[in-house]
């Protein structure tokens, strides 16, 4: 009845305040028709509808401008600016992306996936507003889970000392995706208890004006909070508590599994998917570690449950000591396990490869320069993790590789991964992460290959002239075309698993020389700064000829894997042309 | 008189309290001594001489262990455990780095040399003790000024929640290497103003216990406060007041300068040097853009002097909100330029290449996948920076070139550089990197190339058979050693320079194929991951062959830059040799 008419932030201002629970109403019904059908990300965005309204009734975006961190909860923002169609008509579900892209719409300021980068964001596009002399509106929202990341911790510092309109909405739903780790999460709770009145004050302490709001869900308050603050002249911290998956009772109740789903049926939450259970190796072998090590502890970074680490599980291994969840801040985690290392403890860090990427530094310098004997799980790397450009993480290989000291192993079945796992875990010489494989195939024997003779490759069939190297994902691709290839030819090829991305097996590529005349390498990351350009390196001035297949430079985004590794010439029909030619 | 018989922490707890300040007063004198003749850093050094002492009286040091955020300030330290002799004998200077470095003395945990690592790496320290059930006290020594930096932010929340024994010692001198920025500086000064009781506390609003100590060089204080809190059951934040460059007047008085520098003369500060001015063509290209754009600006993060923007410079750029410090928070400076490149500003962010790795996220989510018109200058990149592993940035191309959408530059004379910088700052399509060589020769003749043409290199001779890629600082190499092997053969080498470290001018790349047998490719950087390997794979499976030279992945670590180079064959005479062979 409301959201029939609006089609964009005018049509919201055109309502009267009165009107705006009613559109609010529509805007739920629609996020949760399509999360319900689609799946998506649920809680955030509940707990977001009543503020969205709200903020586009009293700032005039995209003159003022409103930046959202991670953009977990912009749907109902989309649902608002022109994009509802992609909520209420199941053939154009796909038409957004489940994060702000200025590519949809003008109202939209940043492509962004990853947390704690609002007020950033936010103070930039500030800064170019003065320094240009206009006066808009700049509004950051950031959810409570977000602020325990350093880049979101550096900007709140520096919006302290900034002398011009900024406003930093903190939509507080007392949640990360799990629960919330740090002890500014002690003074959230008490400024909530407090409404907003306790002596102690994160924001205060960091040189911010604050106001508290504890009716997050009511439209008039919200309404009368944001027009006391619109164009105000210097930063302020608006906090306001929500309430994460509001309007669905059990999203309400367990917010940890609600915070994103599968499509579910809305009357009771269930699930409409009937989905195999997760193979579980990677899980039980941090278990079987806690319980025989009693000095192994688990780190994670705000996602437990990547690695098995459910609610119950925690309730076991978080008051032994051996799980810690230091809430979004993966440097943190990176350094920590250098110094756990080091005095002696075997910690194990496990989280999604595309966050790996903000530890670089303490990757680099506070681990692997001290030499530190760590083990990192590196999960969902290459194209067949998340395929959103958001959350792209085709350059691990690039960026863990070349780092010195490190050893990146890349395991390609199940015996396999557990063998390079005790090795990570038991040695004491250097950290070693460990790019965790799409599937995890069983051999059905155990791998008993020595992982302290660093850098030895596998050789899995010996064949002639052509040598195809699978990397990680891709070592079944090399397989098949093998196959593919002896049964078209009648020749060999050799195939070979290089199990270590950090540095080359030098003497069996010198052997190759003897017999081979084409190493083909084969890799679900960037070509660029990958294992491959190593090998052409290598050979560069000797007779092998050497080809780099893999994905080109680019954020690639909403792909299948069968369609980009076809594009990219990682088919075993267009591999066998390519050596047959 | 003391420091003779100081051959350990266990002689310093051999005195009585009473006698402290004695060996203070000797540890100040051999510091001094040692950086007024060799250089070093001077003011955070002479701040930390009584609590260092102090330290080393109430704990038991390996076994407590002390970690030094940044390790500017571990000089006492390493006097008193065991190191005296590289501060009183000339001869012995270089028998330590200037960080800590547990190579050098079971008493340092870390080898360190960036900011805001200490918390975390204590953290580490702590759990490894509590899973083994042990109680020594792990003391983290921090700055005020790597409290602004993301890590640090993290760890401290987290340190909110951690409880058992963790001791911050923040060592408060009120400045960072420039005066300090972010709002949490406002609050340390509320602090010592109120001998730490004002209301806002942002330690105490992150979860922790807190006390204050304004009398930072009172050993007797110093020493009861650290008995206080040693065997402490949580974490604790010891707030010391201290002074930067305590004990030399003209440090205490000039902050800035006196954080580090060459050798002087003790009794008035006078430079024992007589340097040549620098090159002030960074400099004077960011005042230009300045001048001649209000919606420019350049950001820095914590290191102004390092682009020119010394005290007097800000003073006229700052108020125009032209010039911005954001302090040691590379994420957030990273970030903003994003920001401020969407809003229509033209930013131009600036620092050290070691502390560009630390925004190795922003950079790629923030900045590229968003494909903001930003500029980024890459100081002291390559073998010609710092020479410290502490500090090493050998890895740049590797953690920049291979990140979509961005473009890096590397100019090799001034005018080159001076049309680079026109065009990165005038362009409105991507994100452009520069990295300053370490030298800007004057061809005399401006460069008006159009580097709007993405990727397209300059041949600087044209010759056949072999043809030689000199990348950034290696072009000089790359032509004298052409002139070498015309000398020697009779024969033209071709010789390149690429311009672009992004990406590859292929057309070029092809049309040698024609005439050319051998590429060499020359860089000053890591040979894993860097521009050459770019090229071998590009050439992989034709005639061509490729030599890529460079450096090999390592910490490497104070080396002479002739040296490096001549270690990986990067000499006229051994490249014109591998050419002849």
């Amino acid at each position: 009845m409301y959201l029939e008419k609006v089609n964009g932030p005018a049509d919201v201002k055109a309502l009267e305040v009165s009107e705006l629970q009613g559109l609010a109403d529509e805007v739920r019904a629609a996020v949760i028709e399509k999360v319900s059908n689609h799946g998506g990300h649920i809680g955030p965005n509940l707990g977001m509808v009543e503020a969205t309204v709200a903020l586009h009734y009293v700032f005039e975006s995209p003159k003022d401008k409103i930046v959202y961190d991670v953009s977990h909860q912009s749907y109902p923002h989309k649902v608002i600016t022109s994009r509802k169609e992609a909520f209420l008509s199941p053939e154009h579900y796909d038409d957004v992306t489940g994060y702000t892209n200025p590519k949809e719409s003008e109202h939209d300021f940043f492509t962004v996936g990853h947390t704690s980068t609002s007020v950033s964001l936010a103070l930039g596009l500030a800064k170019a507003r003065d320094l240009a002399g206009r006066k808009e509106n700049i509004i950051a929202v950031i959810g409570d889970g977000s602020l325990s990341g350093g880049e979101a911790l550096e900007a709140i510092d520096y919006a302290g000392e900034y002398d011009k309109n900024l406003i930093i909405m903190v939509n507080d739903n007392d949640q990360s995706i799990a629960e919330n780790h740090g002890g500014i999460y002690k003074n959230l709770r008490e400024l909530r208890q407090s409404n907003g009145q306790c002596e102690k004050n994160i924001f205060k302490s960091m040189g911010l004006d604050y106001r508290y709001l504890e009716a997050g869900h009511d439209i008039e308050q919200l309404v009368a909070m944001f027009e006391s603050v619109k164009d105000i002249d210097h930063p302020v911290v608006v906090h306001v508590h929500t309430i994460k998956g509001k309007g669905l009772p059990y999203a309400e109740k367990n917010r940890e599994p609600w915070h994103w789903g599968m499509p579910f049926n809305v009357a009771d939450g269930s699930s409409k998917m009937n989905l195999p259970p997760e193979d579980s190796t990677l899980h039980d072998s941090l278990i079987e570690l806690l319980d025989n090590n009693p000095q192994a502890v688990v780190l994670n970074a705000g996602t437990p449950s990547s690695m098995g680490f459910t609610q119950e599980v925690r309730a076991k291994y978080v008051p032994r000591g051996q799980f810690v969840d230091v809430g979004i801040a993966e440097e943190n985690a990176m350094a920590m396990i250098s110094g756990i290392a080091k005095n002696g403890g075997t910690p194990v860090f496990g989280t999604y490869a595309p966050f790996l990427q903000r530890t670089y530094d303490q990757l680099s310098h506070d681990l692997c320069l001290n030499d530190n004997p760590a083990t990192i799980i590196v999960l969902w790397a290459g194209i067949y993790g998340m395929n959103s450009n958001t959350h792209i993480a085709l350059c691990d290989i690039s960026f863990f590789a070349h780092v010195p000291n490190l050893v990146y192993l890349a395991p390609t079945n199940k015996e396999e991964y557990l063998q390079m796992f005790k090795f990570a875990t038991t040695q004491r010489k250097h950290p070693v992460a460990i790019r965790m494989p799409i599937a995890l195939p069983e051999t059905g024997v155990a791998d008993t290959t020595d992982y302290s003779i660093l850098n030895k490759a596998k050789v899995l069939a010996k064949g002639s002239d052509v040598a195809i190297i699978g990397v990680s994902n891709m070592l079944g691709l090399a397989q098949e075309t093998a196959k593919a290839y002896e049964a078209k030819t009648g020749k060999k090829a050799t195939v070979i698993n290089p199990c270590y991305l950090t540095g080359l097996d030098k003497a069996l590529l010198e052997s190759l020389k003897k017999d081979h005349s084409l190493v083909i390498t084969l890799e679900d990351g960037q070509v660029e700064g990958g294992y491959g350009q190593m090998v052409a390196s290598y050979y560069g001035d000797s007779a092998m000829k050497v080809k780099n297949f893999g994905i080109s430079k680019a954020f690639h985004t909403e792909f299948t894997t069968d369609g980009i590794l076809a594009d990219h010439g990682m088919t075993v029909d267009s591999l066998v042309e390519y050596m047959t030619k």
